[in-house]
């Protein structure tokens, strides 16, 4: 009997997560499609084929809904820099291998991007505050990551790594603002990750020779 | 009579201007804010101080408002444009004067930076294929600037052009995301448009020395 209503409760738990992945992928697309605020918590429904009613088995309101979507994409986060931190690499590689690794992920999820960069600020509250925190989070694995290449080349910023690191993030990202995988003059992924990763490696290492302007 | 009926209309028009500024700004602070979606022409009309009817002399429709904010943007980018034309400098002082002088402009129009990314999207038809040729006119600028800066250091880009100038107004359109003017570490906008157009300038010269990765 014991067995048996494990193996039952398994069943169900697995179900229930199957059924989230499925709402949190069509509220995903919707959001993206549509736009967050123009997206009524029926839409979800209708787009997962469920009544409204059981939404919320899984989720309190529409912006529980879009703060799971950004946690989601998080613990993705999270696996690349668990990658890198054990890479067999010097610090240029590893960093090297970030930057491009960031840009195919990117490129591999442009609705969850566009709909991140256009709609995070409705979130409020705790989770608003709990996005900021991943935000910090991805800076300052950056930044160690920034100064860690620098020093194996015997360098360091002479301005203000936030600078260095936030001009990066923004260059990178830039992607999903212009990519589009089935347009006419199609780039691969491999060839647009591998140039930005370039870029980025060329402003990164370029902190190195900044000089203050004489003061006006 | 003439005189006088030409200066009563002169006056009226110096008054409809003054008022359609009035109205551009009020709406581009409350678009900024509330976020274009979420606002109304009510909301616009209560900030201006008028009624709502009055706000159809100047302007055709919400989204009519939401363009004519980005026109008058457009305005002041041919204006610097026209004066990085008639710098008497190098083809690389120009680039950099450019670069320095675009990361100033984003940061003294915040509200404008970040209603235009977030929101863009809501033009439709004419307006916004008006905005993308806009959008192409900058980056076909830009580029123009970055070929001859490299061909005045006898270099070329070894990566698609494209991929170099959509990197660089990202990584500089980024400052609009984390810039606070009166944030408790707030870095001097002319530190960071110059520290920004130095990383912009180094990852320009970077992609000289690309090399393509071998067929995987």
């Amino acid at each position: 009997m014991k067995t048996k209503g494990k193996a039952h409760s398994s069943n169900q738990s697995r179900e229930r997560r199957n059924r989230y992945d499925e709402i949190i992928k069509a509220a995903l697309e919707i959001f993206a499609e549509k736009g967050y605020t123009a997206t009524s918590i029926q839409d979800v429904a209708d787009a997962v084929g469920v009544l409204k009613g059981s939404l919320y088995h899984y989720i309190d309101s529409k912006e529980d809904l879009l703060f799971h979507i950004f946690e989601d994409a998080h613990v993705e986060a999270e696996k690349l820099m668990a990658e890198v931190d054990n890479l067999d690499a010097d610090p240029i590689e590893k960093l090297r291998f970030y930057l491009e690794a960031s840009v195919r992920r990117t490129l591999r999820n442009l609705p969850l991007q566009n709909l991140y960069f256009r709609d995070w600020r409705h979130l409020t509250g705790d989770r608003r505050d709990k996005l900021a925190e991943r935000r910090w989070q991805y800076d300052r694995y950056l930044r160690s990551l920034i100064v860690r290449a620098l020093e194996a080349d015997g360098l360091e910023s002479s301005m203000n790594i936030r600078f260095v690191s936030s001009f990066v993030i923004g260059g990178t990202n830039w992607v999903a603002d212009w990519y589009q995988p089935d347009g006419p003059d199609s780039d691969s992924a491999d060839e647009v990750a591998h140039s930005y990763a370039h870029l980025a490696m060329a402003a990164i290492m370029g902190a190195a020779t900044f000089e203050r302007p004489a003061a006006r």
